[in-house]
């Protein structure tokens, strides 16, 4: 399917809300399973909060996990006066938490970046909180709210099309997750079709607040439809 | 102060949020100070929670401090039922977060109870999250409230007053933390002095909800007005 959507001309970006590699282990991935993606194609959350932190000269103290640090290379982080918090994983240490806090709770007015808010999610060894569960414990530390780098964000899916170079008119948005990427590519004034597979539920059809421009089976079906319509 | 109480013939309970210690634990240090405290004159929330395991036929899961362990001796934590939270410090680890998660997660509906609703609070060695903040992490993970024994929980106060053996209009309550001890004590019936030492701020004094009683510069004074109305 995304061989059949390159070959026709149309401009790809991959949204993924991956805060646990960099962008190209995540392709150098995707490359072994045999999809031709490169790293400009993918929008993720961790450089959409590099282009932040650069745009308000934020300096942050990371609380990511070990494999995610080389996105922030490039970025000044002396002196902190924000925190970015991912999904860290194994980082979630009591005293990594402590330190966290202290530089947020030490600023005049506190700034914390989350790359999501997941709640969990499930690994091969059970289910682990997610993100979302520790930006909930600094939020209510500190008693200041989260600005969430990552889908749904609005910023996020702009970031993607920026990157297309297209208007949300001209793009669509393909995905599983009902919240996540069809509202959050709604709200960005992108149409949004929502693929039977994945995190979809038969429930998602009855959602009091989000609905899709239409369903597909698959990504295979959705690319049948775009490309008809070309 | 305390001696002047017990000589007049009052009685008294001390109620405390600390759970990092059993009572046992928290009255030997008292004493060594040379306070004249039995553990009957101490209110804790984990007492409390045991109360409330009892009642319901509840068996938790613990994560809680090291030391807090023996006040749960009694008590059935075999297949377990619910979460019981406390300040557990160093036992705050992403593992033993997770299997707290994968307790609650599992149940139909998640019991979720927690020793206190604090933000952070100072040690020698700097600030740390307190118990509210793992509160908020499980409770977004788990889209779930805790239960919250301890102060300012009106049950809280309710059990320190069935331990006098007296009705709330015959209490009175002295302490420092305008909503934790004064808006407590007063949603269960009770006056409250507020002391101006301890946690007190001049901005208590402007506080939006929560008005004491009356203020008295110290517990000496405190001590000074309730014994001139006997």
């Amino acid at each position: 399917s995304l061989h059949r959507i390159k070959a026709s001309g149309l401009k790809l970006q991959l949204c993924t809300n991956e805060t646990q590699a960099t962008r190209e282990n995540f392709v150098r991935k995707l490359r072994a399973m045999g999809f031709d993606i490169s790293v400009a194609e993918v929008t993720a959350p961790a450089p959409a909060a590099c282009r932040l932190l650069r745009e308000r000269g934020l300096r942050p103290h990371l609380l990511v996990h070990d494999d995610l640090v080389p996105e922030f290379a490039e970025i000044d982080k002396t002196n902190p006066n924000c925190v970015v918090l991912g999904d860290a994983a194994e980082n979630f240490t009591y005293a990594n938490l402590n330190e966290a806090f202290r530089v947020l709770i030490g600023m005049e007015k506190p700034v914390l970046i989350s790359l999501g808010r997941g709640r969990y999610y499930k690994e091969t060894d059970g289910l682990k909180l997610d993100v979302g569960a520790y930006m909930k414990a600094l939020e209510y530390a500190c008693d200041v709210q989260a600005e969430v780098v990552g889908k749904p964000a609005k910023s996020f899916f702009e970031s993607a099309l920026a990157e297309l170079g297209v208007p949300p008119e001209q793009a669509i948005m393909i995905g599983d997750d009902i919240v996540s990427d069809v509202g959050g590519a709604q709200r960005c004034g992108m149409r949004a079709l929502q693929v039977r597979t994945g995190k979809y539920r038969p429930s998602d059809e009855n959602h009091p607040h989000v609905k899709p421009d239409a369903y597909v089976n698959n990504l295979a079906e959705a690319v049948d439809i775009i490309l008809q319509q070309l």
